[in-house]
């Protein structure tokens, strides 16, 4: 579904929906970081997407994760809520979405590095390396609160 | 809107919706908590409610918890995600909402005691006294993971 992010934009559509999505950290035990290629927009990713109806949230995240890399991970804390009236995604069936986005703590038990429809590429990356790939503002965001280390989820 | 509560019961209607909730679990300078006895059921419960769009969550507990009971709070942390796919509430319009809440730490700032057309009652309780009220499971499940004073917010 083609769509389109706006980020702190004055000129963004009123949003008319929200809807529950996740997304994970997950770190293997050398401290890499698990990252998707999007198929759709070719921008670097964590590995999530939107909460089903009758599922969990941690169910969601095991779910996604494991369709977008082939990882199978354990949910093992929150990292922060993301949940910013000012950034809205438009699709385009006249839906447009506030953010709303639970990113978790998971680490890899089993798996091995699969793409998807929704992931060109996936790999395992260092965090020294991410100033060299093509991150939306919003994700990455996600990604340092993620490699942060600190004890209290972002509330945001 | 009259509605009815369906907890880990075989003979639930299948959901149709998920709607993001809020509550607040407010202490006291003494350890109270700050409870409503809610107008459409009888059953004490925490302040809370579902989110608005334009609003983050964080703003969502501040707008709720005054609306509810009178009292100006500061978000101070997470104490529990509820997504329990097998706790669903059923509305007379036909939607069927899975449970999902977002429960928050949160402490008074400001603000005095007052009731309102969905809280018939507003007040302080001792934890001691909880178990003299009527409360529903699900509801008692997150004041007491909110009473507990662990670390991480419970995952559910």
């Amino acid at each position: 579904m083609p769509k389109r992010d706006y980020f702190n934009d004055p000129n963004a559509p009123v949003a008319n929906s929200i809807v529950v999505a996740v997304s994970a950290v997950v770190r293997s035990d050398r401290g890499k970081l698990l990252l998707i290629e999007r198929t759709d927009n070719g921008l670097f990713a964590l590995p999530g997407g939107a909460q089903d109806i009758g599922e969990s949230v941690t169910e969601a995240v095991r779910r996604e994760v494991r369709e977008e890399t082939g990882i199978v991970v354990d949910v093992i804390g929150l990292s922060g809520i993301y949940s910013d009236p000012r950034h809205v995604i438009a699709y385009d069936d006249g839906e447009v979405r506030q953010e709303f986005s639970l990113c978790f703590h998971a680490r890899p038990v089993g798996g091995s590095l699969t793409t998807s429809s929704e992931s060109r590429r996936v790999q395992w990356v260092d965090p020294s390396e991410l100033d060299g790939l093509e991150i939306h503002p919003s994700m990455r965001l996600r990604i340092d609160h993620g490699l942060s280390n600190t004890d209290q989820p972002y509330l945001g």
